[in-house]
């Protein structure tokens, strides 16, 4: 059965947010990341894949590598596409090592930053309402299945971060150096935008500053790539 | 002066690996890296920009911003296109801390990966010959400058590891908690392919497998992406 022209449509619509936000629906692709979604506790709405594709889901829809191509923002479509349902967003806790964003833009970073939540055991990431959505197709690719298991709430920052009352921690070129501070393991840590890190107003609320020294005294070094910094500030937290 | 169709075909044939290595020159984009390339030792061939583009360079070529658009490879090209020459291979170090990459395929990692060498004071890089080129202009633009303050190296690995004096180390499932092993500050680090890890050929060669824990107890977690999995190694070999 060939796709209709509807649901090429509501495929083509769910890359924008308003869409998908609407709809309550997004898009998945690809045999690894679509068999994770089917394994989790999301919804499945529609699954279209090839011939090829290894499924035992009677509401598939074997379509043509030619319409898969035609419904696919892959360079390389793999099999299968996937639309599933956005769950609601769950509670979140109060407890443990939370992660918060404040302004990522990119979505490979955020498919990242998830990877890393599920790898050290987070459960609860918090971003502000300007960080690029999770849903994004992007960010479901490089999260990898990663996004099934972890609570992922947006909201306003400066309120959430004035009623915390776990100690909170940002990284900074000016802070402590993380290697010599030691680290609480119920903590607040907050990484800041690509180009501009963390914004001064949620900066006053924060208590503690670290830093990842810098070695060889390369001055004119780029300072480093957001997603690569919570990688070893989370990594300093989980290693005590 | 508008671009010659002499020019407009160099910089094409710049996408491919083997025009680079026949012209020994590559091409980097936007006013942040070839500002860096150009305050370097890197030689400049050629430079392309819009008025607006602020420079003292006497061979800088203005061109148009539609122009700019056709020889960039940028979805949102930025004043400035450079050809610049490939320099000889540096020699590579015996000494410190020294980074081996067996297979790196995706450009965006390698990119990052010769970031956090810079960030760490690792100056010297060696790749398996089957490892992205380091001039692939996604790799030029995602290392943003640190490109230019490091020995990059491509050669045999197998003969480099069974020559090399240094304690060596993988990073493997399963490997020793790296938190709890005492590393030495002069060694070789290798990290493998994102898909297949290092090959069974060079494990061989390796004496020390050093694992980074995984928390939470989640066995579906997806491994660390190679460029996370690496800022955690140097890191955790740099925080003695």
């Amino acid at each position: 059965m060939s796709i209709s022209k509807n649901q090429l449509k509501l495929i083509t619509s769910l890359s924008q947010k308003k869409y998908r936000q609407k709809h309550k629906l997004f898009v998945a692709e690809g045999v690894k990341v679509v068999n994770e979604l089917l394994n989790s506790s999301f919804e499945l709405d529609q699954l279209f894949a090839t011939e090829d594709f290894d499924t035992q889901n009677k509401n598939c829809q074997i379509i043509s590598n030619e319409e898969l191509r035609k419904i696919s923002s892959l360079k390389t479509p793999n099999k299968v596409l996937g639309i599933f349902k956005i769950p609601a967003e769950k509670e979140i806790s109060n407890k443990g090592l939370i992660l918060v964003l404040d302004d990522i833009n990119d979505p490979g970073n955020l498919g990242t930053i998830i990877r890393l939540c599920d790898w050290f055991g987070i459960t609860t990431l918090v971003c502000s309402n300007e960080t690029v959505d999770c849903y994004n197709q992007k960010v479901v690719q490089s999260s990898m299945g990663s996004l099934t298991r972890l609570a992922i709430k947006y909201l306003n920052l400066k309120e959430y971060l004035f009623n915390t009352e776990l100690p909170t921690f940002i990284a900074d070129m000016d802070g402590e150096n993380v290697y010599k501070k030691e680290l609480p393991k119920e903590a607040v840590l907050i990484m800041g935008n690509e180009a501009n890190g963390v914004s001064d107003e949620i900066k006053s609320l924060i208590k503690h500053k670290i830093s990842i020294p810098r070695f060889g005294n390369l001055q004119e070094t780029e300072s480093l790539n957001v997603a690569t910094a919570t990688a070893i500030l989370l990594s300093e937290f989980r290693r005590n």
